[in-house]
């Protein structure tokens, strides 16, 4: 969003759009058919534009994988900084609100969210490792807030690496099962899914929610 | 390991080998280089047959990938099913026990593990449903030894499904990070997640063990 800010110029502003089109549109080619199946041709015609001007774009199939992935990453990265920066909220909050960002993406993202779950490892190495690392940050922001509650007796003295592991396998597992128009919301999901880890780590047994 | 009874004649031994070899290396060879990127060549290449003789095993290459599913879930329902048969332990060790057989997969039955969770929707329908119906029956066991549970006010009046979901996610998503041979075991894990999940749901306070 920033970049659509006074500093950029309309044309940059096309651009950048059509990229985000060319990427949403590859993103659910490849949940569809797989990542192999889909040519440079395919995409072009998917999104409605000439090979050589998808090529003007990207370079290459590689390249258009990579920044599904990135756009992913870096979305929840930047809402996970936003997050970090509100010193007033409890750890307890924190982590529910962190929960909600990655379940959210089941319904604004859905392809983006299986292609970065099932095709990370068909990027080539230089794209594998920013993007490995950028997810090292998220999740090193996770187990660093848990820190966090535990140093504030927030939460009990847990195995933080292993809880953020528990947390995110019950959020990221949801591109699996959740139907984001179906009976159970993101919401609910957040929610639910959040209860169960307070009641596991939280040190206040009184105050600690319901699983139900 | 029933077919390996006195009923069953050395013949029919031979070929379930065989059609288990196939069925591995393809599993190996989808786990490498995805599913639409095999050809029935490859695998016949891979496995040491002729394409002749890997027809007589398998039709197509949907046979094959329906196998590899097949195997997978039979392998874990026959698990639980014993598990289940086992009525003197307590719906928390029932509990650790589930969990154990979705995890030590992925140090027996890596490849499968992967292709089960991310090629499933590329099994034609009539094989999808087979599967789907399964998977069903084993997440329906789960939910029931958690309603056996709060019956037995072993667990409190939880949300039974959800908790399902947060097992199963935290379960199956190892197969994205859980290096078999590396620093945490099959079995710390398993320990660590069921510690998280009862410290989240148990009726037992005091009893609760630590997450750490």
């Amino acid at each position: 969003m920033k970049s659509l800010d006074g500093t950029t110029s309309p044309r940059t502003t096309v651009a950048d759009g059509r990229r985000s089109a060319i990427v949403e549109t590859a993103a659910d080619l490849i949940q569809e058919r797989g990542y192999h199946s889909n040519s440079m041709e395919e995409i072009a015609e998917s999104v409605g534009l000439r090979k050589p001007t998808l090529y003007h774009y990207f370079k290459s199939k590689d390249e258009i994988l990579f920044e599904i992935h990135n756009e992913m990453i870096d979305l929840i990265l930047a809402r996970q900084d936003a997050r970090l920066s509100q010193d007033s909220t409890s750890r307890a909050l924190l982590l529910n609100a962190l929960m909600k960002d990655i379940i959210e993406l089941m319904e604004s993202h859905p392809a983006h969210l299986r292609t970065f779950f099932e095709h990370h490892r068909e990027l080539p190495d230089r794209y594998r490792q920013i993007i490995s690392e950028k997810g090292m940050r998220f999740r090193g922001h996770l187990m660093a807030s848990l820190e966090d509650g535990i140093a504030a007796e927030e939460f009990r003295d847990v195995d933080v690496e292993l809880v953020a592991l528990a947390v995110l396998g019950m959020c990221n597992w949801t591109y699996q099962w959740l139907d984001a128009g179906g009976e159970r919301s993101t919401t609910d999901v957040t929610e639910g899914f959040w209860r169960i880890v307070m009641s596991g780590i939280s040190l206040a047994q009184n105050d600690a929610p319901r699983t139900r």
